[in-house]
C-alpha cells in the first residue's frame, strides 16, 4: 500500500471573468418539473459508487485521515443541506471488482445543484454524495480488475452521483480510463459537456463539411464546445447570445474559438444573411433557451432541419411554427445526456467519444470551460451561485486543496 | 370511340348534419404562410396533368361538348375567382402515353381553397384547373399505355390540382388504379385524408398491438379515418374534440367508428386516467389543433413518444415543455402528404397504400367522410363555407349533375 500516487502540477486553473457568462451556462436550472418516472437501468456513479463509498468507507478497518466529501442527507437549497464532513478513508477496495479512486477535481453544474433540490429527474437514495463528474486517480485496484491500475487517471462511465469527494471507490466498469496528458480541468469537464455537444452535433442529422448548425446560449460550456467541435469536423456555426455590456469582448472570445458568427438575440432577429440566402440554411438548431429564442432558430432552418433541445434557461416552453412542421418537415427533439448513457452503458461508442473528445483536449481543439476553483470546504458561495448566473465561469472543486487544507 | 363508359348508381351520397362539425376538418385552413420555396420535383397531377388539360382540350380537333370545370386565372378568395367554364373535350389522348378520364366526384379541401388563394406552399402555374383529389373513371388509353384500360376507376397518384372538372387528361403514371367495388365517395377521397391518418399511425412510431394514440380534432376527417384505421390494426385511441350542443352525439358517432375514449378538451384537462396510470401512456400523439390543446397532448405521453403535427386549425403555434423534449424524449415532428407523396412518387408503398385502404373500405372497416354533394355550377356557397366550419360534412363535387344539368 503506498497511499495515493501523485498527480501533476495544476497550472491550469485560471480565472477570466471579463469573458465570462455563466447564465446561459445553467442550462438546465430552470427545469424543476419533477417528472413522475425515472430513468432505470441506469449505470455509473449514481448506482455503484455513491452508497457503496459512504458505507465501505465507515466499515474498512484501516483508516487514513483527511478524507472529505459534500453528503446531503435530505433534499433542499444545496448551500442548506449540503454538509461537509470527514470521513475514514478505505486504505484498498472492499471487493475484488473495484478501484479505490482519489478524486482530483469536479465541477458544479446546474443539474447537481437540481439533484440535491430534489428537481431533477434522477434522484439518489439519501444520504447521497453530491456531484455527478470529475476526474479521478486510480489508489488501488481489486484482484479481478483487468483494465485499470493504479495511477490511471479515470472519469465516470456513466451516470452521476458522488464526484464532490476526496476519495471515492466503485466497480471498476463504473470508471473509464482517460489520457493524462491533457489539462486536469479538461478531463475533468469533458464527460457532460463536450459530450453533449458530441452527441448533438452527431445523432440528429447527418452533418457533412461546410453544413451550417445554429444555437443560442452559445456562450455556455456546451455551446462553447460545439463551436469548436463543429469547427474541428469542418462544420460552420451561427451562435446567438444574450446582449450584455462586455458583449464585443463575448463575441471575440468565442470568435476565437471557431465561431462564424456571433451575434445577439437582437440583432439575430434582424439579420437577413439566412433569409436572403447569401448562407445555407443550417440543418441543425441547439437549444437551451426556450422561448422565443426557440421559435427564432426554427424559423431559419433548412426543410428537414432538426432542432435539438437540451435547456430552459428562458424558462419558458419550446414553441414552433405549424408550417414549419408541417411544410418545412421541422423535427423538434429533445437531448439529454444521461439517457444517452444509460442507453449505451455497455457500448463502444461511449469509449470512443471520451477517446475522440480527449483526443480533441490534446491537440488544443477542445479547451476545458471558463472556470473558477474551488475548495470542498468552501462550498457554499459556488453552490448557491451555480444557479444564480455566476460571471465568473463555472465552478469547480479542487480536491488537491482538501488535501493542502486538511494534510 | 365510344364516349364515357357508365358508371354505378349513386347510392352513398347522404347528409348527416346532426352528426357533424366541420370545423375541425379544416386542419389547414389557417395555414396561410406562405413559405420561401416549394417542393421541387413533384409527381401526379399537380405537375402532369392540371397543365397540359386546359391547353390539349382546346386544340383537339374532334371535341365532345358539355365538358365543364372550374378554373382560376388568378390568386384570391376562391368564390371571387374561381370561373366555371365549358371547355371542349378532346375525344382521344393527345399523346400515346395519356389516358382521357372523365372525374365522378372529388373532394374540396381546405388545402384546395388555400391553394386557389395562393397561401399554400404548392403554386400551380395559372391559369389552373381547381381540386386535387379525386375519382375519375378511363375513358380511352393512349395507344403506348398497358396497365390502365376503358372503365377503370383512377385516383390522382401522386400531388394535386386539376380535379373539379368533368374531363381530364395526362400521362397514364399519374393516375392509380382503384377497385370499383367500393363506395365512389370513399374512392373520391381516399387519397388525402385516409392516406394521412394511415401514414400517420405508421411511419413515426413503431406501434404494436394494443398501443394508444391520442388525438385532438377528432372529428376531422383525418380523425375519423385514424379512429377506424387504428381500431382494425388494433391500436386503442383516445379522441379529443371541441366542445358543441350536439357532443353526445358527435360522441357516438365517433365511438361507432371505433373509438376507445372521446373527451371534450376541458374533459381532457380533468381525465386522469392516464395521469393516474390506469391506462398506459400513448406513444403516438396526432396533433391538427396546436396551441394548448397540442401542449395537454404531449403531456400524456409515454417516453420517446412522438406527436405529429398534420394542422393548425387554432392558429396558435406548436408549444411543448421543454423538460418533455430533454427528459421523455418526445419528439415533435410534422407531416404533409404532399412532401411525402413526392418522395413515393415512384415506390411500391404508395400502390400499397392505396390497396390497403380501399381494401378497409370494400370490408368496410373504413367508411366515408361525413359529407354533402354539390354540383360543378354551384361551387362559390361551398368553395366559402370550406374554409368557415361548415356543420354540414365536407363538400364533394359530384360531376354525373354537371353531365346531368348540360347533357
Amino acid at each position: 500500500m503506498t497511499g495515493f500516487p501523485g498527480r501533476p502540477s495544476l497550472n491550469n486553473t485560471h480565472v477570466l471573468p471579463k469573458y465570462t457568462n455563466n447564465s446561459l451556462d445553467v442550462s438546465l436550472r430552470m427545469l424543476h418539473l419533477k417528472l413522475d418516472h425515472t430513468i432505470t437501468g441506469m449505470s455509473g456513479w449514481m448506482a455503484l459508487l455513491g452508497r457503496p463509498l459512504i458505507h465501505c468507507g465507515r466499515t474498512s478497518s484501516s483508516q487514513l485521515r483527511h478524507a472529505s466529501r459534500l453528503v446531503f442527507q435530505s433534499h433542499g437549497a444545496p448551500s442548506q443541506v449540503l454538509k461537509y464532513e470527514s470521513f475514514p478513508t478505505p486504505v484498498e477496495p472492499s471487493d475484488p471488482q473495484n478501484v479505490l479512486v482519489r478524486m482530483l477535481m469536479a465541477p458544479i453544474h446546474p443539474a447537481d445543484i437540481n439533484t440535491i433540490q430534489g428537481a431533477y429527474p434522477i434522484t439518489p437514495d439519501l444520504p447521497a454524495v453530491g456531484g455527478g463528474e470529475g476526474l479521478g486517480v486510480v489508489v488501488m485496484a481489486g484482484g479481478a480488475v483487468t483494465h485499470l491500475a493504479p495511477g490511471d487517471w479515470v472519469i465516470p462511465a456513466g451516470n452521476m452521483t458522488g464526484t464532490w469527494t476526496t476519495h471515492t471507490q466503485g466497480p471498476a466498469e463504473a470508471f473509464v480510463k482517460i489520457r493524462k496528458d491533457i489539462p486536469e480541468i479538461a478531463a475533468a469537464t469533458l464527460r457532460t459537456n463536450p459530450s453533449t455537444a458530441y452527441r448533438m452535433l452527431k445523432d440528429f442529422v447527418q452533418l457533412g463539411p461546410d453544413d451550417w448548425v445554429i444555437q443560442n446560449g452559445a456562450n455556455s460550456a456546451v455551446g462553447q464546445a460545439v463551436i469548436q467541435i463543429a469547427k474541428h469536423w469542418k462544420l460552420h456555426t451561427v451562435n446567438i447570445v444574450r446582449a450584455r455590456d462586455n458583449i464585443d469582448a463575448l463575441k471575440h472570445q468565442l470568435q476565437n474559438l471557431g465561431a462564424d458568427f456571433v451575434l445577439t438575440e437582437e440583432e439575430f432577429r434582424k439579420w437577413t444573411e439566412i433569409r436572403e440566402g447569401r448562407l445555407p440554411k443550417p440543418r441543425l438548431a441547439l437549444n437551451c433557451v426556450g422561448g422565443s429564442s426557440a421559435t427564432e432558430l426554427s424559423k431559419c432552418l433548412s426543410n428537414s432541419a432538426v432542432m435539438v433541445t437540451y435547456g430552459g434557461m428562458s424558462l419558458k416552453p419550446v414553441t414552433v411554427a405549424t408550417s414549419g412542421l408541417i411544410f418545412k418537415d421541422i423535427a423538434i427533439r429533445g437531448f439529454w445526456l444521461s439517457r444517452w448513457l444509460s442507453e449505451h452503458a455497455n457500448g463502444d461508442e461511449r469509449i470512443k467519444m471520451f477517446s475522440e473528445l480527449a483526443g480533441m483536449c490534446k491537440d488544443g481543439v477542445l479547451t476545458a470551460p471558463v472556470h473558477q476553483t474551488v475548495s470542498l470546504k468552501d462550498f457554499k458561495a459556488s453552490v448557491d451561485n451555480t444557479l444564480k448566473g455566476f460571471k465568473g465561469g463555472k465552478f469547480i472543486f479542487d480536491m488537491t486543496k482538501e488535501k493542502q487544507n486538511g494534510a
